[in-house]
């Protein structure tokens, strides 16, 4: 990988020589992304998600080395967690086990104060807040889309419930096509404000857009769909069922109570709309928290901070059928999608949160392991590598409960 | 005052309705800037400038009721600062005395820990910011601004010293106008980022912009002519000098050894450039922590920060004549303006620094006051207001003297 810039390559110089500059027209695309992707206030509007005034909780150490773990690759090759790491443009990795801090790692120039963009990760945070603010009675996960959006009459959301919304099981025709320069997800980035304005005629705000979304032929809830929007929709529920602003909502309900060490971000749109699907940075460590209070079915230090029955849900009634007939079953073979969060339904009950270009959240229960990465590939989806992350990920929990 | 919209009726609903959108084409406009200036990471890409790891220096109480203290007002009229302050759309007034917090004031959903714009009072920032350069001898006021910006050959600042800038004396034609929809400003407005994209052939980055400034025929060094891109140019100058990144060197060299209790943060324009001239949100306490830190000679705590004789030249080198000559004289009879801060001259050695729609830092050093004021007033530029503003802030530190 020594043949490419790092982040502390770009941005550098006043002003940076042209082919070293970051905009919102590159800030995605290798090498950009490198930089981009710690410094994503520098090129959108972002609100922010305080953590408080709370003391974070601390998280103590428990070193062991994990570098020299080996485990067979995807290809039958001979791999180690340090090639690992090496070789899938790892700006951070943080392993915890029983919430103590058994590694830790950084590279291209993150630092512990580092907010990296998780991208759908978000979606797992969003999942969380959704639980939370149906523990509290304000959301209800069985109701339909239109009672808290009535605009999505009409759309692919006009009539499937909240729980599609959840487990990413709705209907629609839209196509979450990363590479593709011409079709519907291209459109919904110029929507977010993450792409540079398009075509004057497109809608320039991300909810608008939402409410775009057409119906396929699949009935709601049968099939795993991969589409992000419903995730942005996902924020936008629960802004309505609560009153209050989404980042704002977040850091009451979430992260002051996460013990998180660092305030978190998101994106937003022209509309001051926040992208819950993509648009969440956050510190390392605060991003192994939020796996560690998953492990902890909930709890952050004594509190109770996202329902325990609504974790149980997550992790013990995923869809597997409606998983298999979908697009991603050959990632996670057996495996499940419940409310914002993947299962691989193992022997130790794995669980995880995956974001392109190579953010995780691995929770491993039963090894007590939790594992968060961020990383700046270059690709936002490379099937190789994630099938390698994961059976490292897998060789460090085993290596750890051995 | 009670007939407009205050922040907390403004960006409200999912989505906001549309009279009540804040955007990038409006956030500066009434009464879109009493929410904006409170919110302007989620309306433009800014840089954080990070307070560091360091305990904030405690500000302690020292109450002492100040709305009832009364005072004569330019029209010659009865005032109070109670009536002061409810009528010039104050978001927050904080007062020390040696130190101390007499009074603290918020209002229209400010807090203590929301960072407001504090538009040109930036420019001081900036100010003690070059001081801090000079005295570890990384930057030489008195060389040619074109030893570290040599593109500025054949501009305004081409023949001009970097202590033309600092004073605000450099000869050029650009017109501060802020109203004007077709001037100079609004070209620079767009370069900056913050006016939606212009006429395409317009240069679309600041300092792009800052290099295309022209000469007139008055001298450097003569009259004080106000001029924000010098203050933009200003900070490039400094990330020249020093070799980092302006939001980078801001917290390493001021904004970690101040005591500062929040992060503050800057607009960037498209290739990351920091707008110095106007760019910085801080919360009201850090800027009164700015305003103390100059009033005790640019010691924080036991840190001298700023070196104290760079304070003192604040202090005792503005250029009288200069000012009088320039046109701004009227706002400060007898002023001087040096290093990016206003001198009053007065008997008590009061000293300020001053950003459109009224924020202030206001030091009486006889008084041993320091009074910070952040506003939204619906203009940028109210000259009744100023005066007004001067002599509540001069009856505050004399009550307080007393």
């Amino acid at each position: 990988m020594g043949d490419t810039l790092n982040s502390t390559d770009l941005m550098r110089g006043a002003p940076p020589p042209a082919d070293r500059q970051v905009t919102l027209a590159n800030w995605r695309l290798p090498p950009f992304n490198r930089w981009g992707f710690q410094n994503v206030r520098q090129i959108l509007p972002t609100a922010p998600i305080s953590r408080g005034g709370a003391a974070a909780l601390p998280l103590a150490a428990d070193r062991h080395p994990i570098d020299g773990i080996a485990f067979a690759g995807p290809d039958g090759g001979e791999w180690t967690v340090a090639r690992m790491l090496a070789e899938t443009w790892t700006d951070g990795l943080v392993v915890l086990r029983g919430g103590r801090v058994v590694a830790e790692h950084y590279d291209n120039g993150q630092r512990p104060e580092t907010p990296h963009l998780v991208f759908s990760v978000s979606k797992s945070f969003t999942g969380a807040l959704a639980g939370i603010a149906a523990g509290s009675g304000q959301l209800d996960p069985d109701a339909p889309v239109t009672r808290y959006i009535p605009e999505a009459t009409g759309s692919a959301y006009g009539d499937c419930a909240v729980r599609h919304v959840l487990d990413m099981t709705v209907g629609t025709s839209f196509e979450e096509s990363y590479l593709d320069p011409a079709g519907d997800y291209v459109r919904y980035r110029v929507a977010t404000g993450w792409n540079p304005p398009g075509d004057p005629s497109w809608i320039a705000d991300m909810r608008g857009f939402l409410l775009t979304l057409k119906r396929d032929r699949k009935p709601h809830g049968e099939t795993f769909h991969y589409v992000s929007p419903n995730s942005d929709l996902l924020g936008w529920i629960l802004e309505r069922a609560t009153g209050e602003r989404l980042a704002d909502l977040m850091s009451r309900a979430l992260w002051s109570r996460l013990g998180a060490e660092s305030d978190a971000e998101i994106t937003v749109d022209r509309l001051g709309a926040a992208r819950t699907a993509g648009g969440i940075s956050v510190t390392l460590r605060d991003l192994a928290r939020l796996g560690e209070t998953m492990r902890r079915g909930g709890k952050a230090g004594n509190a109770q901070v996202i329902p325990a029955a609504w974790v149980a849900d997550i992790l013990g009634k995923g869809d597997r059928a409606a998983w298999a007939r979908g697009e991603m079953a050959e990632l996670l073979p057996g495996g499940s999608y419940r409310s914002q969060w993947y299962s691989l339904n193992n022997a130790s009950g794995a669980f995880c949160a995956i974001g392109i270009h190579g953010q995780w959240i691995y929770v491993d229960p039963a090894a007590e392991v939790v594992i968060a990465k961020q990383s700046s590939q270059p690709l936002p989806v490379d099937d190789a590598t994630d099938h390698l992350l994961l059976r490292g990920f897998d060789a460090i929990a085993r290596a750890l409960a051995g």
